[in-house]
């Protein structure tokens, strides 16, 4: 039902195969989602994607829970129905607990709100929230 | 520039007035802001939004910080430019070093990517990632 | 296939059966839909979120059928599909015509064209929109 | 700060020119609105836009001001500043209250959660919403 | 599963059947799709729509592959399910290779990263952008 | 008014001076903007976006201006004011004639209003338009 095939094992390009076997490795699982088996069909593109998500999901500065969490919260308010799936998913084998997940729809939910309120009422921003005056 | 008056202090409604006294004491500044001036036009709405906030937005099994990132998240998402200006501020005040917004706006950005991609290819969701087969 | 499972009946905790039944009580049928089934999984979010839902939608300025017609339009517009269909039916109820619902969707695929007009093009907002030219 | 030269009207042409002076006709006002004046470099565009907007917002089995109660929501839910502001505008000349007002943006902020709600759990359609289980 | 009937042959109204047969005819197939048999509920506004449809479609400074090219991009960015698979449809009928849905994925994908980086970093517009510094 | 501070030249670190020579040096101008002064606070993160955007805009099945008229109607659905403004300038200076915009302009409008009646109604997709029966 994508506008792509949902590539099988034996339907890839030998990029894609080596690209799938990476991500078996890395997540320790057979089990490769959907997403990488449709833009699979486009190998090297798919090869951008999941570099920069390895780089950008890695421990840092943030948790990789943390992570998964703002990823979620970006897909709900995108709605992206795939990525508020797979990404709940994550975060949960992250160690989301499910007072966790109450949390994170709390704010989600709330943020909905009062983005919705300042955007109707097109309340303009305080100066003292502007963090550079600066600029040529 | 709203679509309500930024009303000033002597221009508030009693309950309103006490609202914002409410708000600079749980802040700890005399400075209040333009969203809270603006929906203090509608006093029961404000009460019940700032209300709401301080539930949401306690320290539970998330962390304030945390709450603040998601925050910072979903109105980025939504481009409610008030708000993520003034969430960026408050994740700051609490703690957001430079390194951690960094990291926010790269998850940001990469989920809004694959968010994109998933809906420009309208990848079906894995049956895996259903949590609840169950309902009527 | 929501996050969270939609909860049975004997599946709920005696908060969320005593909502159920409130909720069962007000609108006079026995039947709950999965919105509040998923939500009761969280019974105080619950709880809140249907208070709020009463104040907000009921008799004032607004008669309950205008504001079903608004959430109408705001839920196309976030493209909700559970909100969309949930409140098209509750519109319905509350004595929405077929005309009605014809000119409804008339206005908001209208609004939704020149929204992107506007967007596309940036144009200004002239002086004379702005209600409010103070702040401090 | 369009995309567009917002034309005066010695720029305009004489397509244009008719279009400005017959809106100016209808609304009973000399002012013409930067929408028009920027859309007006593609006056067929702009003809048609009007037209379309004459029929749809004219009084029918919703009356014009509960269409611009429709209008102002999708608006702030597509975060569209000019069209929020303008139609704002619009609503409080055919009628709009203070209280009325109130009401719409709590109508506003309330769906939106929800909408939040629903797209962050994914919660499925239940089939009595479902109008029509034909097709082909 | 649309709020309104999917309309069959036989219950359509003649100016129903009229278009529908006009759409037929200017496609070169017997098949309807469901937008018009849904759209079909309101015979007037369903011609305005496709009249308007195949002015804007139209070749002229802009072929008719690149039309549809943006006019998927639109339907992603606004997670239009229907829009997406339709319109995808029409591209590949009007010439679309996989090597071009490839980049129009990029693109997409990529406007969509720096859209979310321009908007949660909030960079202001450079002067050398505006294209109008005038107005009234 | 950014959340970051617009760095002027003597501000960038060397990893960032070198990439905004080189962003000079292929667009044959010593102007730099906004959006690259910002991003210049996170150094490996500019360079990432900076290349990904070369790949994906270059030459391929689609030439560099279709791509740049893909880019500004992504970003008008999504407003993203910086990015509308932005790429509208990039699209004049590849050749975007006033013509070509006109109708870019409509087609964004003309998709954005088809959304928005296909979303309002739920139509179901057609199973004509599935490319992917597959999948495990």
């Amino acid at each position: 039902m994508a506008t792509l095939p949902i590539l099988q094992d034996h339907e890839l390009s030998s990029e894609a195969a080596q690209l799938l076997n990476e991500i078996r490795a890395v997540r320790n699982t057979d089990y490769v989602n959907h997403f990488w088996r449709v833009i699979a069909n486009h190998p090297a593109q798919a090869r951008l994607i999941w570099d920069q998500l390895q780089t950008v999901m890695a421990p840092g500065a943030l948790d990789p829970l943390t992570k998964e969490l703002i990823y979620v919260a970006v897909s709900a308010a995108n709605n992206c129905e795939y990525c508020v799936h797979s990404h709940t998913a994550s975060a949960k084998q992250r160690g989301m607990t499910p007072e966790m997940y109450k949390e994170l729809i709390e704010v989600i939910a709330m943020a909905s709100q009062t983005n919705a309120l300042a955007n109707a009422m097109q309340v303009p921003v305080d100066d003292c929230f502007l963090a550079d005056q600066g600029g040529d």
